[in-house]
C-alpha cells in the first residue's frame, strides 16, 4: 500500500462532507500525516499544517492522499493538474475516485519518469465470486446508517477498539475508500462489479472460530435511492449477527438528493433486520451510534439518552462518549456476567 | 451491434437455465438464426439445424453467440477453445460473460489477423451516473422475480408485444446479456460498477412523456443473497409506477444455491412493494407471470386462477396463454372502458 507519511488533499472542497476521507485518515492515523494542502478558497482544515507539495516533500512526506469524495467519484481537470503538480514534487499519489488514475496518460507517464506510484485504492481485488449465503462461523458486526457519510466507519473503528480494550479479538473490515487507506487493507464495495456486491464481503470476511469479532464497515443505506443496492448487498453478504445503525441528527436531507429526508431511526432498523434476516436468520440490533459533533455536549448526551430509552438499545456517540455501552451488550464485562448468571 | 445471421451456442450444456441466452435469441430473433452449435454430450436442443462453426459460415452465419450463462460468467478454457475456432472458420463472436473476450489476447490477436470483431455485450455504457430518484415523467412497468431464470424477460417482451398490439406505445428496456442481444441495445446491469446500478436504470428509461410504456426487464430477486442488491437498486433506479412479479413454479431451490427455498409470492410481492415505494410512492402490483411449461396446460390454467384468486391479481402464462390480462389492468380496452364508467 502507499508508502507514509501522507500529505492530505482539501482542494477547493467547502463541504466538510467531501473531505471525509483526508479528516478519516488525519483521525486514524494522525502519526503518519504530515501536513494538509489546500488553495486559497477552501474554508477547511484538518487542523494540519498547510503546505505547499514542495514543501510537504521537504517535511518529509511520501504520498499524496487525494481524500475527497464526490458522488460519482470524477477526477476532474483540477485533480488532474493538482496531482500532477505533487508527481513533479516528487510525491506517490493515492486515490479513492471511481475514475481511476491510471486511466489518465499524463499522470501515468510522469509517475513512470520520476520512479513514483499511483494507488488506485478502489480498484477491486481480482477473482471475486457471486457471494452464496450459506451459513458461515463467527462473529461479526455490520454498522449500517440512515443515510451516506454518517459515522458507520467511525463508528466500526471504535467498536474495534472497545472490544479489543476488553481482551475481545476484533477486526476492521474496510468497505470504503477511507477505511481501506486507513486499514491498509479491504475493499471498496462500491466500487465492484454490481454481481459481486455479496461475494466481495464474504470474502472479506470470511468464516472465523476463535471467538474474536469481524467488525464490518456498512456503506451509504437501505434508503438511499442512489446507493441502496450496494448496502443490501453488503448486509447480505455480512450475514450480521449485529447490527448497529448509525445516524447524525439534524441532516436536513439524504446526503446529495435536497427534498429527500432521512428515514426514521426505527423504521430504518426495521426495514435493515427483515433484509438481513435473508442470510442471518438470527441478526439482532446491538445499538445505535449518532454522531453528535453538531450539538452542545449537554444535547448530545440527551438525544444518546432518550433514543436509547424510544428504541430500548444502548445509544451513545463514540467519539464524544465512547462506545463502552455497546460493547457491553455485545460481550458483558466477567463482574456483569456473573451478576446476570446469579439471577 | 453484432451483424446477424447468428450460429447458437450450447456447448457442453446440460442445465437448461444455463443457455436461457441462446434460447433467448432463438426465441425472439428466429429470423437471424441459422444453428446452434453443441457437443456431443450436450443434451439440450433449440430445435436448429446442430452445425459445425464451417458449417455455419457456409449457411451465411456472420456471429457466433456464446449465449450460455453461469453464475460468475466466466471464459473457462473449452469456452475460449470453441471461440478460437469459430474465429478461425470466420465468425465474429458476441459475448454475454462478465469475463471479456477481449482481454484473452489468443482472441483479440485471432479477430485481428481475420478482421472479425468481438462484442462483449456486458460492457457498461461509459460516462454514467449515481442515481438520484427524483420524480420523473412517464409510465414504467418493472418485472420482478421469485428467482432468477424465472421468465423476467420473456414476459417483458411479452407485455411489449401486447401493449402495442393495442394501440398503446411500448418500448422494451434490456438490462440483461439476453435483453441487450435481442433488442440490440440496453445495459447489462449486473456488470456495473455497484455504485451507478440505480443511476444506470435511470438513464436507460429516461422520463417519457407520450402516455406510452417502458416495460423495465427485471433482474435477480430480492430474495437471492448473490443478486439482491443488483435487484434493488434497478428497483429504485426504475421508479416503476407497475410491478408485474414473475415466478416458475415448482422450482426446489433457488438458483445456484441448493438448500435455499423460494420465496412466498405474496411476501415476494410485498418486500419489492414496500423496497420501490422508496422512488415510486404510488406503485401498484399488476400482475402475476408464470412458467408453467413443467406443468400440463390444464394443470398450468388452474395454478394461474388460483394465483389470481389468491392475490387479487391477473396471473397468466405469457408463453402459453398470453398476456391479455394484464394489458387489460394495465389499458383497459375502450369497451371496457365505457363500461366502467357508466357504473
Amino acid at each position: 500500500m502507499m508508502p507514509a507519511p501522507f500529505l492530505l488533499y482539501l482542494g477547493h472542497s467547502a463541504d466538510p462532507l467531501a473531505i471525509k476521507t483526508s479528516r478519516g485518515v488525519a483521525m486514524f492515523r494522525p502519526e503518519d500525516c504530515v501536513g494538509e494542502f489546500r488553495h486559497d478558497d477552501c474554508p477547511l482544515t484538518l487542523g494540519l499544517k498547510r503546505m505547499s507539495m514542495a514543501e510537504a516533500v521537504a517535511a518529509g512526506a511520501r504520498t499524496l492522499i487525494l481524500g475527497i469524495a464526490g458522488a460519482g467519484g470524477k477526477l476532474g481537470a483540477e485533480l488532474v493538474a493538482d496531482t500532477a503538480t505533487a508527481l513533479e514534487a516528487g510525491l506517490n499519489v493515492a486515490s479513492g475516485l471511481h475514475q481511476r488514475l491510471r486511466d489518465e496518460p499524463r499522470l501515468v507517464a510522469l509517475a513512470e519518469a520520476r520512479g513514483l506510484k499511483l494507488f488506485d485504492v478502489r480498484d477491486p481485488p481480482p477473482g471475486l465470486a457471486v457471494g452464496k449465503g450459506y451459513e458461515r462461523a463467527g462473529n461479526r458486526l455490520l454498522t449500517i446508517g440512515t443515510d451516506c457519510s454518517v459515522g458507520k466507519m467511525v463508528s466500526s473503528l471504535a467498536l474495534v477498539r472497545g472490544l479489543r480494550e476488553r481482551g475481545v479479538a476484533a477486526d476492521f473490515r474496510a468497505t470504503g475508500q477511507t477505511g481501506v487507506m486507513i486499514a491498509g487493507e479491504g475493499v471498496a464495495v462500491d466500487a465492484v462489479v454490481a454481481d459481486f456486491i455479496s461475494g466481495a464481503i464474504e470474502q472479506l470476511s470470511p468464516a472465523r472460530s476463535d471467538g474474536g469479532w469481524d467488525v464490518i464497515e456498512g456503506q451509504g443505506s437501505l434508503f438511499h435511492p442512489s446507493f441502496a443496492g450496494v448496502s443490501l448487498g453488503l448486509l447480505h453478504g455480512a450475514q450480521p449477527s449485529a447490527l448497529v445503525l448509525c445516524d447524525e441528527p439534524g441532516r436536513a436531507h439524504m446526503r446529495g438528493i435536497p427534498g429527500r429526508a432521512l428515514p426514521d431511526l426505527a423504521e430504518c432498523l426495521e426495514a435493515n433486520l427483515a433484509a438481513a434476516r435473508l442470510t442471518s436468520p438470527d441478526v439482532q440490533a446491538v445499538g445505535i451510534c449518532l454522531n453528535t459533533s453538531n450539538l452542545a455536549p449537554d444535547e448530545g448526551r440527551r438525544l444518546c439518552a432518550a433514543t436509547a430509552d424510544s428504541l430500548g438499545l444502548p445509544c451513545t456517540d463514540p467519539v464524544a462518549f465512547g462506545v463502552e455501552p455497546i460493547v457491553e451488550a455485545l460481550c458483558p464485562s466477567p463482574s456483569r456476567r456473573s451478576t446476570t448468571a446469579s439471577r
